[in-house]
């Protein structure tokens, strides 16, 4: 089918196998990226990433998904709870965003339980380690093909 | 792998089909089951489904299931924004537990936001219709399999 | 005109003419049904009824309703506050709901003023004792009549 | 009986008809008011009317009522949601005072959820259009037969 | 001296004598404002009154106090608790005004503890039934000679 | 193009010039006005004015705007803060309403910040002293001829 | 002295033993249930039991205490925080109540720091173990034979 | 008539005349207690003093009141915002207590807005500097003579 | 088995039975005080009593028992609601602690629902009257020698 | 008069003419731009223009303007409802700046009623469209000349 | 230079090396003091050190360093979050406070995060152990010295 | 000892000397800096700085101080209060991090009373002036030192 996916991670999330490996788990985000660039290559899927700490190159990197994605699978970390930006520009780009974390960000503190973005997402996947990535892509996939 | 997997839904979802098809789609919970359990079936998993509108019995399904399945798959419905009796029934018995929405919950009223039950599951899904019970299935597979 | 109503009646309205009768006055729920089906029939009203202090077995009479019932007359008791699944339970069969009290809810504790099923149902009556229920069923006759 | 009731309607009343069809209908106040009082005169009753959009008026009005009524039918509009000093009138007067309103106020945004009035009414009747106010005459009679 | 002041009384304050006697005493406003103007007058002041039940008259009458006044002595019944309009009017004249209230607000409903108008008097006397205007009286005569 | 609008203005600001000139400054309203009304005849468009310390007064200028005016400029003083009759009033009649204030009510006090009527208005302009006039007729008329 | 006392039990208490050890403890309701009616017996009590995770059928048991019971020990798990329809239920019967809890629930999560009981039991007994029943039927009896 | 008053002070009020005299004064607390003696002595009226820092002081002084006074004028300072043990010391021993602050506590900090003792005082007398003490000597005076 | 027992009591408890009879009851503290110490010697158990109005004496009371003292049963009185001095006091000496009341404090005042100190007690007993005290005597000694 | 203004953009105004057309209209940001210069060049005021989605070039635009600016008008976007930072950049820099928005912020979500900024700034517009843009311009430029 | 500071230390403080070792170290507050002291000395600052349990001791130390002190350093321990009377005594004798904490307040619980005595001190010092005490000192020398 | 520190500023602090002198002093940080290296050196004590308005790049320069620095001196400025992804990367990290503010941040506006960095911080130093940073060097070499 050719579809065209932009994997998202926000802040902090370059420093995964590092950061409290009790919460995050201990492998890096490069490590799953590849893993996850291969399972979408073999649904014939292209799968390109972005991962950046500032909220604005966030949103620009939404901005431009609009010219050429399908959808997007974004982990926005700690800007989900607090940036009415981002949540802007999803909602400005009209593409189905499917939101993951890799902790239950509903076991943790109460500031982490509630979500900005998550009202103009296609979705929430959260709590499942590295595989809420592939998941996530999965949602994904599931939607755009059968809409 | 012969793991056997508890499909828990709660109150209102026998409506599906009927209630609301604007929010929850046009498919009734029966057609969504029988699918449900082909797909795990050839993944050599045991789908035994319950759907109770009454918060006492999804309690005693969820007692139950200590004694006979790895997992549970539970849609709580409305249950999902007040019932601490099931919140107690999720960490009294132990079983790692999925939440997944039809609809997301995140997009509609304020009350829907909260979860009581997400602090004590190991992950939430949300948004994706019907698959998110296909992809709830995947997560708690995933998570089975790792552990 | 041949129309059928539920009346449905929540938690402890069983205990009517027992419980504090201050509040609630000294009838019983069976004199007020009694006479409120003779006031039905004399409209060509059938006016079925159940009563129930389990939310699961109120929210399926709602169900039920779907197949037979014009509109229903809900008297929920403690529910109206926290029910979120009768609430859902309304929404989702579209039958116009009247919800009534005997009590002047706002005129008591505070947290008897929120009605969580209020925002899906026609409308409201509250206060006027044993003749809120007879007022609930003109209230909808009135809507039925006029749709 | 010759019993004698005050109808009472509060701010931007005087618009029905005119005023967002959408959520109060198409039928003038004084439509309404012309067959309520065919309604009351049919019960011997006699029915006076006040609209005013002053909050003073109103409460004089109230004022007056102690010395010829038996009772008011209140649409407060607007000032439901925040008038203390229609409160402390009808408190003050010692009438009893049925709270009507055309919409489901419960249905609306947030503010309109919470009358300061209803806690000294007798009781509320919210949600069934022109019938409202019937039905509110209909409460009234009975309390005041009643008693 | 010949200080002149204005004692403004506020909605259903006309009521007084009428209005729940257990909270406000059994006296009229008339009563008490009788015997206050000769109490002034044996003080050299002259006291003239102004009651309404109108918002927009009690800002009128505080404006044109302007004009003539030396202080006022205010007990804006319900008003107290909401009207910033009469609040803007205190600031607005930048006369000395002293808030009364006959019962003890604080010892009633909760909306009654908080005052809009206090923060822009020169002080608040409440609780002491007929002998607050008195000692309100007071209270603003020590601050006039004194300043 | 022969447009009329309403100038309208509510408690308080016939005391522009004298009160809290610190705030408000020291122009009085005529002052303003005349100038507004010679700038909005160099623009071919008829203001008339009208003032008002009553929440009904000004509930009624508003519905009798709808048989003459093409819109609302509208400085509804304190209020703005809490009259949802005036907030009814402005939805009732549908007239597009510009809400100005002359102080920026941002930088004031907490209860300043919320304005019930700017949800029902077509803009809101505040800040800018007597200036805040002149930019509510300009975004009235750019609305105005546009639509 | 020949008393009768109905020991409720409510959601997940039926788990005791096996739930959660390090907070509940390892013992299971019956063997607590089998001590506590040895105690009773030679208190000349009779100590009937039922637990239910159905809050609709601990209602019931309530209503039927009436019949029989001169009071009631009753742990209501997690319905304690949000059930008003239990809170109906004792209020209803006019029983006395003592609420009791295994754990110090002020210990623990928020939520479980309030109770709607409570301000209709007789009082309350929380954070002893096993001993939280014995001391509950103790102070049951201190009230019942002084009363 | 021998009436015997407790003039209670309570923490930082010995520091009058030193402490922010912008906000109190620069009058000592010996300076107003001298001159509201002689004030009380001309009225045949005996005022015993008490100034004491601490709670435990102040709620001892309430008790030992009792035995003697005939009412107390308290100013609390800041235990006014917070002791429910001086709140409940004024309960118990059942005098009337006149609250009086010097300052208009109500144009100061949002914390000093609240009293917890008002609701079981007679009243409430704030923002007069030292004549709030002879005001409060008034009003308790008044009221002992008229009860 | 020689244990030795602290029963301190806070602020206003000197006052049993003078105080609000209707709500404490007629017996004095040294009444109830009496009677617990023969019940306490008959188990072999040391009550040495403490009563205070000061917050500090009570702190330093807890202090000491940690060096003679098993356990201590508490009655906080007021200061069980906002006292955090005595909840660190209750936590640094690490001794058992039955924090008990008279009244059933949650069906009183909203502030009195919430004690700062249960978190960091053994546990709580409320409303049992001068009982409450036996059985928070029991209740430590069931911990006591379980422990 | 030469008077040099900033016109300063924040996140998603860039997608102009391609965001949610139904809320911010179909013109582009470059097209408003380029007339608005015109409309600054015919008053003689150079317009010179900054977008960012970043928060902290946002900041550093605010700064630099220090160095040669008049004014600012800006466009905060999201960052109107969170950044503190750039409500310290605008207070730090001591520029007049006009806050603008083109749609009704308070006719949309809860969060957007709430600005950070507008307390530090001159005065606000909001709701009109690209008017906006130009009504700013005009409020700054009577407020340079003026002062 | 002869500086005189007073070290006042507030409840609980006097259990350190005893209290919760976990969260306050293993050292007496003897231990630190006396280092504290040999600190000054060397800095030729007399430091005199009052430590109290009792709010009411702590005002008077406060108000009696007025006398002698240039400066104080305060660990309120527990009053910290509640006292206003300290608050109002730290205010009302003008002289420069440093607030120290030997833990980190802000990562505890909710209730230790918020500080009334901050507002009117110099500064805060926490979690840096024993030395937060050598840090205040230091403060405020820099403070004194500068000033 | 060779220990290295980063000096870490964040949002509108490359502004001091210019910005709110009253608040901030009229140093700059340039002036700041080279004193406290000095101070740094004279420690055997490295010390880099990095100031940046944005929050991505603070994030990055906190991820780096991961591979050469032993602590972090934190003036977060305006994030202090909102950025949750500052709070994860300190988290992330690991290193000790003393949070410093020039004001003291407690006695402004509410808003920055709160710190969400403060949780996961050594602790924190507000309210000194320029001597906050270098109280913040001695805090942390204490630390490391210690450690």
């Amino acid at each position: 089918m050719g579809l065209k996916i932009l994997l998202l991670n926000g802040p902090n999330l370059n420093l995964l196998g590092v950061r409290e490996a009790s919460v995050y788990g201990s492998e890096t985000l490069e490590g799953i990226t590849k893993d996850l660039q291969a399972y979408a290559e073999r649904r014939d899927v292209e799968l390109r990433t972005f991962q950046s700490n500032s909220e604005g190159a966030l949103v620009e990197a939404i901005h431009q998904a609009r010219t050429w994605a399908n959808g997007i699978i974004f982990n926005a970390g700690a800007y989900t709870h607090y940036s009415i930006a981002l949540r802007d520009a999803i909602a400005g780009v009209g593409l189905p965003v499917v939101e993951v974390h890799i902790s239950n960000v509903h076991a943790r503190e109460e500031f982490r339980h509630k979500s900005v973005l998550a009202p103009v997402c296609l979705g929430v996947i959260a709590g499942f380690g590295r595989w809420s990535y592939f998941l996530g892509l999965d949602a994904l996939l599931r939607h755009l093909i059968k809409s």
